[in-house]
């Protein structure tokens, strides 16, 4: 019998909860026999209906004093208290499993570490793209590929507006409104539509791909708040939808380069018809190839059936650190996204801005805005070209 | 360090010498510090012009005699004499990891229940789906999940052809000469066009899903051969394409369904754009909803990739059995596939098939042949319906 404690009782807390009830035979088989229960939850909130009211603690000490826990479930998000908490419990010998981004991506080098001495886990499968498995596949199933690049949509909520914007012919503010009616998008939409929750997935993504702890905050982050339906009529011209792209690439001198900004997705491209809420992750290897996951990015069953999976790997390696981890290196060995060579999609703010760009290629004009798509060229001298007459959105290679 | 036997060098054995030399430095990061290194390679044939030459040897005794050799590799394909040397390399307390579909498929229950019993593991990834993890995601990072239906495209070798026939318009026998032309198929290419290979896979994919096995020989398997260019063009008419689905289905009261054979596909769904040698596999659970993992279904550095992925596995649970299996279940546990329910694309031998299908969608007629489509019923009913009047391909529903 493993004993597992979950802290934040929100959304996914409470799925969690659920996944581990409702399939606790199942799971029994998955780790040879040891049934999982839930011990404690730790939440802040009262909740006098649920049908365990007994597990409910508001005291973390109930938690990382009690012996008979070996897996902590930390769904609370945000850093405080969450990164105190985790690293208690794993200071404690516990294993913790997580969906919090933000705190991997700001705190996880030292809790992987933490883990590694305790020779326990920290498991953070939920972390990206909800339920898709995408941590486990990326360390273990192509681990013997020297991983060159990842890039996808990592964030369904603004894949949602985008898609309706794209299919509806909609505003962003629309689509927005949609997706807030809907439950897709938060009251508050900043940390999706702002492009943060993104950029905190592709800083885990880039740093288990590299070995390298890339910082998010490094990383130049663009969301999709000036993307307006002219802008996709006129990517319709040059037969393509635009995404959230997060990307990462590792070169052959092992720097990483990473960002996360719209992008022209040629139609065709696997990524162009990934609709709605979905995500998808496409993962390029040496010896693999391309390889895409595809699947739902959040929701509450999909992200704790992430978790769950963790929470049975860590049962199933109790004392056993899988290795999963990354370093913290000092010199910067992030690519200068001024040297990165693409394609630019130009709204010019004047006609004449398109004679700067031989071999543009031209897709008309709407109230004081020309568009065009500018030949191949590295994005500091395209900048320079520019010169500021206008904003642009970087064309995905096909 | 960890010494590798590899046995047979074909074209994936020679891809995983090449993988495990290649990246020795990034796979001993991800061991721990391990380093892996190939210690004896087996095959009849002589290689005197490769790097190593002193690592070939034509006796397993070489192998499984040496005290030194932990990971034994066995792609040498076949059940004779793979399967006595995978058991004898098991009993002498050696992981071993495979390719080998069609000795998973007919021995993996024994081999994985003698890998338990001497706590090492016998593991399998890349004989399903090439380098496109899915093995470890169904019995990982999905299991939290139920799992209640998988279903793809699962030969590269077919879809090539198919979609040279829905592209191109080409005939099956000229597709298939370009796919063997291209050495996508070989040269007596029945494994693929008859489905024998997709049976395998989903016969694995069903006994994993499952928890039981799934005899291979009990799913009812219908290959390509009989498609014609007239056919693909119907389908059009019915807004889809033609490809060869691998097939199943767990019930709730735990029974399964499995089946390979050619299945119209709506356009829209994910399925219907995954062309070329491609493969992609769908996954439903009851927590995470759909999951897609698409990527190269062969080829040597793929399928040497998911071989080395496993290999590394292995070295990281050098005496830990990963408790990943399936038991052998006496009673039959599979659905009768005539109870299935589903729409039916029937090419008629005569216009007034038709009539005994009401509600049926016509969609033409050319040289004798009336095609249109059934409403959903069960397959039992539409065949004594049909009662031998002409043939039928399944429709899979959205």
């Amino acid at each position: 019998m493993i004993k597992v404690a979950i802290m934040g009782y929100g959304v996914v807390g409470s799925g969690v909860y659920e996944v581990i009830r409702k399939n606790e035979k199942s799971i029994a088989k998955k780790t040879g026999g040891k049934t999982i229960t839930v011990k404690h939850i730790l939440d802040l909130r009262d909740f006098p209906d649920h049908e365990q009211p007994q597990l409910f603690t508001k005291s973390f000490e109930d938690i990382v004093n009690d012996p008979e826990v070996a897996i902590v479930v930390e769904v609370m998000g945000g850093l405080t208290p969450a990164y105190e908490y985790s690293k208690a419990a794993l200071l404690a010998g516990k294993n913790v499993v997580t969906s919090n981004k933000a705190l991997v991506a700001e705190h996880g080098t030292e809790l992987m570490q933490i883990a590694k001495e305790q020779n326990v886990n920290y498991l953070f499968e939920a972390s990206v793209g909800g339920g898709i498995p995408i941590i486990r596949p990326l360390s273990q199933c192509l681990a013997a590929n020297e991983l060159e690049e990842i890039y996808g949509i990592l964030n369904g909520t603004t894949n949602f507006i985008l898609t309706k914007m794209i299919t509806d012919g909609a505003d962003f503010e629309e689509a927005l409104a949609e997706a807030q009616r809907l439950g897709y998008a938060e009251r508050n939409p900043e940390a999706d539509v702002e492009g943060y929750d993104a950029c905190r997935k592709i800083a885990i993504l880039a740093s288990l791909a590299s070995g390298k702890y890339v910082n998010w905050s490094t990383i130049e982050t663009e969301g999709i708040t000036k993307i307006t339906r002219r802008d996709v009529a006129f990517a319709e011209k040059f037969q393509a939808v635009i995404k959230l792209i997060g990307h990462a690439k590792i070169t052959e001198d092992e720097k990483v380069y990473a960002r996360v900004s719209p992008m022209l997705i040629p139609k065709g491209h696997q990524l162009a018809d990934v609709n709605g809420v979905f995500n998808a992750i496409l993962v390029k290897g040496d010896s693999i190839g391309d390889v895409m996951f595809y699947g739902q990015g959040a929701g509450k069953l999909p992200t704790a059936s992430a978790v769950v999976a963790d929470v049975i790997d860590a049962a199933k390696h109790i004392h056993t650190n899988k290795l999963i981890t990354w370093k913290e290196v000092k010199e910067n060995f992030m690519v200068d996204p001024d040297t990165v060579v693409a394609r630019f999609f130009v709204k010019a703010n004047a006609a004449e801005v398109m004679k700067d760009f031989p071999g543009a290629e031209p897709l008309g004009d709407e109230a004081g805005t020309w568009y065009f798509v500018t030949e191949a060229m590295p994005e500091g001298e395209f900048k320079k070209k520019l010169n500021g007459r206008g904003d642009f959105i970087r064309v995905l290679e096909g």
